[in-house]
Protein backbone atom coordinates (compact mmCIF):
# COMPACT_ATOMS: atom_id res chain seq x y z
CA UNK A 1 0.00 0.00 0.00
CA UNK A 2 1.57 3.39 -1.04
CA UNK A 3 0.62 6.84 0.43
CA UNK A 4 0.51 9.90 -1.19
CA UNK A 5 1.89 13.32 -0.44
CA UNK A 6 1.23 16.19 -2.72
CA UNK A 7 1.16 19.63 -0.31
CA UNK A 8 4.20 20.73 1.11
CA UNK A 9 2.20 22.19 4.03
CA UNK A 10 1.82 18.41 4.73
CA UNK A 11 2.66 17.36 8.47
CA UNK A 12 4.93 14.66 7.46
CA UNK A 13 6.68 17.39 5.32
CA UNK A 14 7.07 19.54 7.97
CA UNK A 15 8.20 16.77 10.23
CA UNK A 16 11.02 15.89 7.92
CA UNK A 17 12.44 19.19 7.15
CA UNK A 18 12.98 19.41 11.01
CA UNK A 19 14.70 16.17 10.96
CA UNK A 20 17.00 17.64 8.67
CA UNK A 21 17.62 21.04 10.67
CA UNK A 22 17.19 20.23 13.57
CA UNK A 23 19.80 17.94 16.15
CA UNK A 24 17.13 17.99 18.90
CA UNK A 25 14.66 16.56 16.64
CA UNK A 26 17.04 13.58 15.31
CA UNK A 27 17.58 12.95 19.29
CA UNK A 28 14.01 12.80 19.77
CA UNK A 29 12.88 10.90 16.58
CA UNK A 30 16.04 8.14 16.88
CA UNK A 31 15.92 8.60 13.07
CA UNK A 32 17.76 11.00 10.59
CA UNK A 33 16.64 12.04 6.51
CA UNK A 34 19.23 10.58 3.92
CA UNK A 35 18.89 11.41 0.42
CA UNK A 36 20.09 9.67 -3.01
CA UNK A 37 20.08 6.30 -4.24
CA UNK A 38 23.74 6.12 -3.34
CA UNK A 39 23.39 7.09 0.26
CA UNK A 40 20.90 5.16 0.68
CA UNK A 41 22.57 1.92 -0.61
CA UNK A 42 25.23 2.37 2.04
CA UNK A 43 23.30 3.28 4.61
CA UNK A 44 21.33 -0.15 3.97
CA UNK A 45 24.56 -1.45 3.66
CA UNK A 46 25.81 -0.69 6.92
CA UNK A 47 22.85 -2.18 8.64
CA UNK A 48 20.85 0.61 9.16
CA UNK A 49 16.67 0.35 9.38
CA UNK A 50 15.33 2.17 6.91
CA UNK A 51 11.60 3.23 8.61
CA UNK A 52 9.64 5.08 5.45
CA UNK A 53 10.48 5.73 1.91
CA UNK A 54 9.79 8.95 -0.25
CA UNK A 55 10.03 8.93 -3.74
CA UNK A 56 9.12 10.56 -6.87
CA UNK A 57 7.61 7.72 -9.37
CA UNK A 58 8.68 9.99 -12.64
CA UNK A 59 12.13 10.22 -10.73
CA UNK A 60 12.67 6.59 -9.41
CA UNK A 61 10.87 3.61 -9.68
CA UNK A 62 9.38 1.63 -7.22
CA UNK A 63 11.22 -1.93 -8.05
CA UNK A 64 14.43 0.29 -8.07
CA UNK A 65 14.21 1.42 -4.07
CA UNK A 66 13.00 -2.10 -3.39
CA UNK A 67 15.89 -4.19 -5.16
CA UNK A 68 18.11 -1.91 -2.30
CA UNK A 69 16.80 -3.85 0.22
CA UNK A 70 16.90 -8.05 0.94
CA UNK A 71 13.65 -9.52 0.31
CA UNK A 72 10.85 -9.36 2.88
CA UNK A 73 12.22 -6.39 4.41
CA UNK A 74 9.16 -4.19 4.99
CA UNK A 75 9.06 -0.48 4.19
CA UNK A 76 6.55 2.20 4.19
CA UNK A 77 6.56 3.83 0.92
CA UNK A 78 5.05 6.92 0.42
CA UNK A 79 4.86 8.82 -3.22
CA UNK A 80 5.56 12.76 -3.32
CA UNK A 81 4.73 15.42 -5.83
CA UNK A 82 7.63 16.87 -7.55
CA UNK A 83 6.99 19.82 -5.50
CA UNK A 84 7.32 18.07 -1.85
CA UNK A 85 10.61 16.46 -3.35
CA UNK A 86 11.98 19.94 -4.06
CA UNK A 87 10.86 21.32 -0.82
CA UNK A 88 12.92 18.23 1.12
CA UNK A 89 15.74 17.95 -1.00
CA UNK A 90 18.74 19.28 0.74
CA UNK A 91 21.06 18.43 -1.94
CA UNK A 92 19.01 19.86 -4.84
CA UNK A 93 19.90 16.45 -6.59
CA UNK A 94 17.34 14.68 -8.93
CA UNK A 95 17.80 11.42 -7.49
CA UNK A 96 13.87 11.24 -6.20
CA UNK A 97 14.58 9.61 -3.17
CA UNK A 98 14.54 10.78 0.64
CA UNK A 99 14.47 8.40 3.49
CA UNK A 100 14.04 8.20 6.98
CA UNK A 101 16.57 6.13 8.78
CA UNK A 102 16.40 4.81 12.23
CA UNK A 103 20.05 5.92 14.23
CA UNK A 104 22.45 3.74 15.73
CA UNK A 105 23.47 3.98 19.54
CA UNK A 106 27.34 4.57 18.16
CA UNK A 107 27.73 3.39 22.09
CA UNK A 108 31.83 2.69 23.01
CA UNK A 109 31.00 -1.05 24.21
CA UNK A 110 29.77 -1.77 21.17
CA UNK A 111 32.56 -1.47 19.10
CA UNK A 112 33.88 -4.71 18.06
CA UNK A 113 37.86 -4.49 17.94
CA UNK A 114 40.34 -7.19 16.73
CA UNK A 115 43.48 -8.02 18.60
CA UNK A 116 45.62 -4.96 17.31
CA UNK A 117 43.37 -2.24 16.56
CA UNK A 118 44.31 1.06 14.88
CA UNK A 119 41.82 3.46 16.52
CA UNK A 120 41.18 6.91 15.31
CA UNK A 121 40.07 9.46 17.55
CA UNK A 122 38.68 13.15 17.45
CA UNK A 123 37.95 15.40 19.85
CA UNK A 124 34.70 17.98 19.80
CA UNK A 125 35.43 18.40 15.60
CA UNK A 126 32.49 21.12 14.48
CA UNK A 127 32.53 21.80 10.70
CA UNK A 128 30.98 19.26 8.68
CA UNK A 129 33.42 19.32 5.99
CA UNK A 130 36.14 18.08 8.38
CA UNK A 131 33.65 15.62 9.92
CA UNK A 132 33.39 14.42 6.57
CA UNK A 133 36.84 14.26 5.38
CA UNK A 134 37.81 12.73 8.46
CA UNK A 135 35.22 9.71 7.83
CA UNK A 136 36.81 9.24 4.51
CA UNK A 137 39.92 9.07 5.66
CA UNK A 138 38.85 6.36 8.83
CA UNK A 139 37.33 4.48 5.66
CA UNK A 140 40.26 4.79 3.17
CA UNK A 141 42.03 3.15 5.78
CA UNK A 142 39.88 1.07 7.24
CA UNK A 143 40.66 1.67 10.61
CA UNK A 144 39.32 -0.36 13.36
CA UNK A 145 36.94 2.33 15.08
CA UNK A 146 36.80 6.15 14.74
CA UNK A 147 35.88 7.86 17.60
CA UNK A 148 34.47 11.20 18.27
CA UNK A 149 35.06 12.53 21.95
CA UNK A 150 33.01 15.17 23.40
CA UNK A 151 30.67 15.55 20.16
CA UNK A 152 29.70 18.81 19.11
CA UNK A 153 27.12 17.58 17.14
CA UNK A 154 25.03 14.26 15.51
CA UNK A 155 27.00 12.52 13.32
CA UNK A 156 23.32 12.94 11.19
CA UNK A 157 23.69 15.71 10.25
CA UNK A 158 22.90 16.30 6.58
CA UNK A 159 25.92 18.43 5.51
CA UNK A 160 28.11 15.25 7.40
CA UNK A 161 26.52 12.96 5.32
CA UNK A 162 26.70 14.71 2.31
CA UNK A 163 30.47 15.96 2.53
CA UNK A 164 31.57 12.11 4.13
CA UNK A 165 30.12 10.99 0.82
CA UNK A 166 28.25 8.19 2.80
CA UNK A 167 31.31 7.01 5.27
CA UNK A 168 29.68 7.58 8.04
CA UNK A 169 27.66 5.08 7.46
CA UNK A 170 30.39 2.49 6.57
CA UNK A 171 33.22 2.84 9.71
CA UNK A 172 32.29 1.49 12.82
CA UNK A 173 31.85 4.58 14.67
CA UNK A 174 31.31 6.16 18.28
CA UNK A 175 30.81 8.23 20.27
CA UNK A 176 31.36 9.11 24.21
CA UNK A 177 32.87 12.26 26.55
CA UNK A 178 36.68 12.59 26.61
CA UNK A 179 37.01 10.57 30.21
CA UNK A 180 35.10 7.69 28.99
CA UNK A 181 36.75 7.43 25.85
CA UNK A 182 40.42 7.42 27.66
CA UNK A 183 38.88 5.26 30.08
CA UNK A 184 37.94 2.93 27.18
CA UNK A 185 40.92 2.73 25.48
CA UNK A 186 43.00 2.55 28.78
CA UNK A 187 41.06 0.15 29.80
CA UNK A 188 41.74 -2.28 27.02
CA UNK A 189 45.40 -1.41 27.20
CA UNK A 190 44.93 0.72 23.38
CA UNK A 191 48.52 3.53 23.26
CA UNK A 192 47.23 6.63 23.14
CA UNK A 193 49.17 9.17 20.82
CA UNK A 194 48.01 12.62 21.05
CA UNK A 195 48.65 15.37 19.15
CA UNK A 196 49.96 17.84 21.52
CA UNK A 197 52.70 20.36 20.59
CA UNK A 198 53.73 20.48 24.54
CA UNK A 199 56.54 17.31 25.76
CA UNK A 200 55.88 16.11 22.03
CA UNK A 201 58.07 13.79 20.16
CA UNK A 202 58.05 13.25 15.67
CA UNK A 203 55.06 11.32 15.29
CA UNK A 204 57.40 9.08 12.25
CA UNK A 205 59.46 8.63 15.16
CA UNK A 206 57.09 6.21 17.04
CA UNK A 207 56.27 2.60 16.99
CA UNK A 208 52.22 2.40 15.97
CA UNK A 209 52.42 -1.87 15.05
CA UNK A 210 50.94 -2.20 18.70
CA UNK A 211 47.31 -1.22 19.67
CA UNK A 212 47.12 2.51 18.90
CA UNK A 213 44.77 5.21 18.63
CA UNK A 214 45.63 8.54 17.24
CA UNK A 215 44.07 11.90 18.94
CA UNK A 216 43.08 14.84 17.32
CA UNK A 217 41.75 18.10 18.14
CA UNK A 218 40.40 20.99 17.03
CA UNK A 219 41.89 23.63 15.22
CA UNK A 220 40.98 26.14 17.05
CA UNK A 221 41.74 25.21 20.97
CA UNK A 222 43.79 21.62 20.40
CA UNK A 223 42.59 19.09 22.35
CA UNK A 224 41.91 19.09 26.06
CA UNK A 225 44.32 18.72 29.06
CA UNK A 226 43.41 15.44 30.23
CA UNK A 227 44.77 14.13 27.09
CA UNK A 228 48.20 15.08 27.37
CA UNK A 229 48.11 13.27 30.91
CA UNK A 230 46.83 10.18 29.19
CA UNK A 231 48.76 10.01 26.27
CA UNK A 232 51.52 7.05 25.61
CA UNK A 233 53.35 10.05 23.80
CA UNK A 234 52.48 13.39 22.73
CA UNK A 235 53.20 13.69 19.03
CA UNK A 236 53.58 16.24 16.64
CA UNK A 237 54.01 16.58 12.58
CA UNK A 238 57.12 18.73 12.05
CA UNK A 239 56.05 21.81 9.70
CA UNK A 240 58.76 24.15 8.85
CA UNK A 241 56.46 26.79 6.92
CA UNK A 242 55.27 30.54 7.83
CA UNK A 243 52.20 30.00 9.43
CA UNK A 244 52.40 26.19 10.87
CA UNK A 245 49.01 25.29 10.42
CA UNK A 246 47.29 22.48 8.94
CA UNK A 247 43.56 21.32 8.58
CA UNK A 248 42.93 18.56 11.27
CA UNK A 249 41.63 15.78 8.37
CA UNK A 250 44.57 16.29 6.79
CA UNK A 251 47.00 15.83 9.95
CA UNK A 252 44.56 12.92 11.08
CA UNK A 253 45.68 11.57 7.46
CA UNK A 254 49.37 11.95 7.66
CA UNK A 255 48.90 10.27 10.98
CA UNK A 256 46.56 7.12 10.11
CA UNK A 257 48.56 6.58 6.80
CA UNK A 258 51.73 6.50 8.77
CA UNK A 259 50.45 3.90 11.32
CA UNK A 260 49.31 1.70 8.02
CA UNK A 261 52.59 2.45 6.25
CA UNK A 262 54.58 0.50 9.42
CA UNK A 263 51.63 -2.36 9.85
CA UNK A 264 52.34 -2.75 6.25
CA UNK A 265 49.06 -2.00 5.13
CA UNK B 1 45.68 63.03 3.49
CA UNK B 2 43.15 60.90 4.49
CA UNK B 3 39.51 60.32 2.36
CA UNK B 4 36.27 59.16 3.62
CA UNK B 5 33.66 57.01 2.32
CA UNK B 6 30.25 57.19 4.72
CA UNK B 7 28.00 55.64 1.84
CA UNK B 8 27.37 52.18 0.71
CA UNK B 9 26.32 53.37 -2.33
CA UNK B 10 29.45 54.85 -3.49
CA UNK B 11 30.62 53.94 -6.37
CA UNK B 12 34.49 52.92 -4.54
CA UNK B 13 32.62 50.43 -2.49
CA UNK B 14 30.52 48.87 -5.72
CA UNK B 15 34.04 48.66 -7.33
CA UNK B 16 35.29 46.59 -3.84
CA UNK B 17 32.16 44.28 -3.65
CA UNK B 18 32.75 43.56 -7.53
CA UNK B 19 36.58 42.76 -6.90
CA UNK B 20 35.17 40.22 -4.40
CA UNK B 21 33.00 38.63 -6.40
CA UNK B 22 34.31 38.47 -9.38
CA UNK B 23 37.05 36.64 -11.02
CA UNK B 24 36.14 38.78 -14.24
CA UNK B 25 36.90 42.21 -12.42
CA UNK B 26 40.13 40.73 -10.27
CA UNK B 27 41.78 39.46 -13.35
CA UNK B 28 41.65 43.14 -14.99
CA UNK B 29 42.23 45.53 -12.25
CA UNK B 30 44.79 42.98 -11.60
CA UNK B 31 44.51 43.01 -7.47
CA UNK B 32 42.18 41.46 -5.30
CA UNK B 33 40.72 42.48 -1.63
CA UNK B 34 41.74 41.16 1.87
CA UNK B 35 40.10 41.53 5.33
CA UNK B 36 41.45 41.70 8.77
CA UNK B 37 44.73 42.65 10.51
CA UNK B 38 46.50 38.94 10.04
CA UNK B 39 45.83 38.40 6.31
CA UNK B 40 47.29 41.91 5.86
CA UNK B 41 50.55 41.27 7.20
CA UNK B 42 50.73 38.17 5.89
CA UNK B 43 50.19 39.60 2.48
CA UNK B 44 52.61 42.57 3.27
CA UNK B 45 55.21 39.66 4.60
CA UNK B 46 54.24 37.93 1.48
CA UNK B 47 56.05 40.59 -0.79
CA UNK B 48 52.25 41.90 -1.75
CA UNK B 49 51.73 45.44 -2.42
CA UNK B 50 48.57 47.21 -0.91
CA UNK B 51 47.63 49.79 -3.05
CA UNK B 52 44.79 51.16 -0.90
CA UNK B 53 43.65 50.53 2.78
CA UNK B 54 40.14 51.13 3.82
CA UNK B 55 39.26 51.14 7.42
CA UNK B 56 36.91 52.49 10.58
CA UNK B 57 38.86 54.81 13.42
CA UNK B 58 36.80 53.29 15.43
CA UNK B 59 37.65 49.68 15.32
CA UNK B 60 41.05 49.92 14.47
CA UNK B 61 43.59 52.96 14.55
CA UNK B 62 45.75 54.38 11.42
CA UNK B 63 48.89 54.16 13.75
CA UNK B 64 47.80 49.87 13.98
CA UNK B 65 47.85 50.10 10.38
CA UNK B 66 50.74 52.01 9.56
CA UNK B 67 52.83 50.05 11.81
CA UNK B 68 52.60 46.80 9.81
CA UNK B 69 54.05 48.27 6.91
CA UNK B 70 57.65 49.03 6.10
CA UNK B 71 58.85 52.87 6.64
CA UNK B 72 58.19 55.30 4.15
CA UNK B 73 55.51 52.88 2.07
CA UNK B 74 53.11 55.03 0.25
CA UNK B 75 49.21 53.94 0.65
CA UNK B 76 46.12 55.75 0.40
CA UNK B 77 44.25 55.70 3.47
CA UNK B 78 40.65 55.92 3.05
CA UNK B 79 38.35 56.18 6.19
CA UNK B 80 34.66 54.30 6.26
CA UNK B 81 31.88 54.54 7.86
CA UNK B 82 30.56 51.60 9.90
CA UNK B 83 27.70 50.99 7.43
CA UNK B 84 29.89 50.84 4.32
CA UNK B 85 32.34 48.37 6.32
CA UNK B 86 29.51 46.24 7.24
CA UNK B 87 28.35 45.96 3.54
CA UNK B 88 32.17 45.26 2.45
CA UNK B 89 33.12 42.78 5.39
CA UNK B 90 33.27 39.46 4.18
CA UNK B 91 33.84 37.75 6.85
CA UNK B 92 31.48 39.80 9.28
CA UNK B 93 34.82 40.35 11.07
CA UNK B 94 34.88 43.18 13.15
CA UNK B 95 38.60 44.14 12.73
CA UNK B 96 37.50 47.06 10.80
CA UNK B 97 39.81 47.15 7.65
CA UNK B 98 40.04 45.97 4.17
CA UNK B 99 42.63 46.64 1.51
CA UNK B 100 43.06 46.03 -2.24
CA UNK B 101 46.11 44.33 -2.83
CA UNK B 102 48.18 44.00 -6.53
CA UNK B 103 48.35 40.72 -7.90
CA UNK B 104 51.25 39.03 -8.28
CA UNK B 105 51.75 37.29 -11.94
CA UNK B 106 52.41 33.61 -10.60
CA UNK B 107 54.13 32.76 -13.74
CA UNK B 108 56.45 29.46 -13.46
CA UNK B 109 59.45 30.87 -14.78
CA UNK B 110 59.34 33.29 -11.90
CA UNK B 111 59.58 30.20 -9.09
CA UNK B 112 62.76 29.99 -7.22
CA UNK B 113 63.57 26.67 -6.86
CA UNK B 114 66.54 25.35 -4.77
CA UNK B 115 68.32 22.45 -6.66
CA UNK B 116 66.18 19.33 -5.05
CA UNK B 117 63.10 20.37 -4.76
CA UNK B 118 60.18 18.90 -3.89
CA UNK B 119 56.90 20.54 -5.39
CA UNK B 120 52.93 19.81 -4.99
CA UNK B 121 50.77 20.11 -8.30
CA UNK B 122 47.05 20.25 -7.81
CA UNK B 123 45.38 20.06 -11.24
CA UNK B 124 42.06 22.17 -11.21
CA UNK B 125 41.13 21.93 -8.03
CA UNK B 126 37.71 23.73 -7.65
CA UNK B 127 36.45 23.82 -4.13
CA UNK B 128 37.78 27.18 -2.26
CA UNK B 129 38.13 24.78 0.93
CA UNK B 130 39.93 22.12 -0.94
CA UNK B 131 42.26 24.51 -2.52
CA UNK B 132 42.87 26.60 1.17
CA UNK B 133 43.79 22.91 2.39
CA UNK B 134 46.16 22.17 -0.27
CA UNK B 135 47.78 25.75 0.44
CA UNK B 136 48.30 24.97 4.13
CA UNK B 137 49.53 21.55 3.48
CA UNK B 138 52.14 23.28 1.04
CA UNK B 139 52.97 26.07 3.78
CA UNK B 140 53.28 23.20 6.92
CA UNK B 141 55.53 20.85 4.96
CA UNK B 142 57.60 23.87 3.40
CA UNK B 143 57.26 22.57 -0.21
CA UNK B 144 59.81 24.49 -2.83
CA UNK B 145 56.49 25.29 -4.81
CA UNK B 146 52.91 24.77 -4.72
CA UNK B 147 51.79 24.80 -8.30
CA UNK B 148 48.64 24.81 -9.88
CA UNK B 149 47.87 23.23 -13.75
CA UNK B 150 44.54 24.68 -15.24
CA UNK B 151 43.16 26.96 -12.63
CA UNK B 152 39.63 26.64 -12.61
CA UNK B 153 39.33 29.55 -10.34
CA UNK B 154 41.81 32.63 -9.34
CA UNK B 155 43.49 32.21 -5.89
CA UNK B 156 42.51 35.61 -4.78
CA UNK B 157 38.40 34.40 -4.43
CA UNK B 158 37.70 35.68 -0.83
CA UNK B 159 36.67 32.09 0.42
CA UNK B 160 40.36 30.63 -0.60
CA UNK B 161 42.20 33.45 1.26
CA UNK B 162 39.96 32.94 4.40
CA UNK B 163 39.95 28.52 3.92
CA UNK B 164 43.84 29.32 3.58
CA UNK B 165 43.83 31.29 6.38
CA UNK B 166 46.34 33.37 4.76
CA UNK B 167 48.47 30.82 3.15
CA UNK B 168 48.28 31.89 -0.10
CA UNK B 169 49.98 34.63 0.47
CA UNK B 170 53.05 32.52 2.36
CA UNK B 171 53.75 30.05 -0.68
CA UNK B 172 55.40 30.06 -3.94
CA UNK B 173 52.79 29.65 -6.00
CA UNK B 174 52.24 29.61 -9.64
CA UNK B 175 49.67 28.36 -12.10
CA UNK B 176 49.71 27.23 -15.80
CA UNK B 177 48.49 25.04 -18.44
CA UNK B 178 48.75 21.42 -17.36
CA UNK B 179 51.04 21.50 -20.56
CA UNK B 180 53.33 24.06 -19.66
CA UNK B 181 53.58 22.52 -15.87
CA UNK B 182 54.28 19.40 -17.27
CA UNK B 183 57.06 20.97 -19.55
CA UNK B 184 58.45 22.89 -16.90
CA UNK B 185 59.49 20.56 -14.83
CA UNK B 186 60.22 18.13 -17.26
CA UNK B 187 63.06 20.37 -18.42
CA UNK B 188 64.33 20.89 -14.90
CA UNK B 189 64.48 17.35 -14.53
CA UNK B 190 61.75 17.35 -11.68
CA UNK B 191 60.39 13.43 -11.69
CA UNK B 192 56.55 13.20 -12.04
CA UNK B 193 54.40 11.34 -9.98
CA UNK B 194 51.35 11.14 -10.74
CA UNK B 195 48.08 10.12 -8.47
CA UNK B 196 46.50 7.83 -10.69
CA UNK B 197 45.01 4.21 -10.42
CA UNK B 198 46.11 2.70 -13.72
CA UNK B 199 49.75 1.12 -13.82
CA UNK B 200 50.19 2.58 -10.45
CA UNK B 201 52.73 1.59 -7.72
CA UNK B 202 52.52 2.36 -4.05
CA UNK B 203 53.72 6.02 -3.00
CA UNK B 204 55.14 4.49 0.20
CA UNK B 205 57.54 2.41 -2.44
CA UNK B 206 58.87 5.17 -4.04
CA UNK B 207 61.69 7.50 -3.63
CA UNK B 208 61.26 11.01 -3.13
CA UNK B 209 64.45 11.90 -2.76
CA UNK B 210 65.27 13.96 -5.24
CA UNK B 211 63.88 16.54 -7.86
CA UNK B 212 60.03 15.22 -6.84
CA UNK B 213 57.09 16.54 -7.61
CA UNK B 214 53.47 14.76 -6.64
CA UNK B 215 50.51 15.74 -8.54
CA UNK B 216 46.98 15.07 -7.39
CA UNK B 217 44.09 15.80 -10.03
CA UNK B 218 40.21 16.50 -8.79
CA UNK B 219 37.88 14.00 -6.49
CA UNK B 220 35.26 13.83 -9.23
CA UNK B 221 38.20 13.10 -12.37
CA UNK B 222 41.30 12.69 -11.15
CA UNK B 223 44.16 13.64 -13.72
CA UNK B 224 44.28 14.32 -17.40
CA UNK B 225 45.64 11.64 -19.44
CA UNK B 226 48.72 13.53 -20.08
CA UNK B 227 49.72 13.23 -16.91
CA UNK B 228 50.09 9.30 -17.01
CA UNK B 229 52.44 9.73 -19.75
CA UNK B 230 55.00 12.64 -18.44
CA UNK B 231 54.90 10.43 -14.99
CA UNK B 232 58.30 9.11 -13.49
CA UNK B 233 55.46 6.72 -12.08
CA UNK B 234 51.84 6.83 -11.14
CA UNK B 235 51.48 6.12 -7.05
CA UNK B 236 48.33 5.42 -5.15
CA UNK B 237 48.07 5.24 -1.65
CA UNK B 238 46.58 1.55 -0.45
CA UNK B 239 42.62 1.91 0.73
CA UNK B 240 41.00 -0.85 2.25
CA UNK B 241 37.60 1.12 3.16
CA UNK B 242 34.37 0.06 1.58
CA UNK B 243 34.34 3.23 -0.48
CA UNK B 244 37.96 4.29 -1.15
CA UNK B 245 37.52 7.47 -1.03
CA UNK B 246 39.53 10.34 0.19
CA UNK B 247 39.75 14.20 0.44
CA UNK B 248 42.22 15.64 -2.31
CA UNK B 249 43.51 18.06 -0.22
CA UNK B 250 44.07 14.79 3.00
CA UNK B 251 45.86 13.08 0.08
CA UNK B 252 47.91 15.39 -1.16
CA UNK B 253 49.31 15.77 2.85
CA UNK B 254 49.79 12.14 3.36
CA UNK B 255 52.32 12.52 -0.02
CA UNK B 256 53.87 15.12 0.95
CA UNK B 257 54.88 14.32 4.26
CA UNK B 258 55.56 10.98 3.16
CA UNK B 259 58.21 12.68 0.95
CA UNK B 260 59.18 14.96 3.89
CA UNK B 261 59.66 11.84 5.83
CA UNK B 262 62.13 10.53 3.74
CA UNK B 263 63.98 13.44 3.42
CA UNK B 264 64.44 13.72 6.78
CA UNK B 265 62.08 16.54 7.29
Amino acid sequence: MTKYISSPQNSTVKRLLQLQSKSRIRAKEGGFIIEGLRELELCIKGGYEIAALYFVPALVSEEALLALFVEDTVIILTEISQEVYEKLAYRGSTEGVIAFAKAKQQNLNDLKLPKNPLILVAEAPEKPGNIGALLRTADAANVDAFIIANPKTDLYNPNIIRSSVGCVFTNQVATGSTASVIAFLKERGISIYSAILQDAQYYHEQDFTTPTALVVGTEATGLSEVWRVASKQNIIIPMSGAIDSMNVSVAAGILVFEAKRQRGF
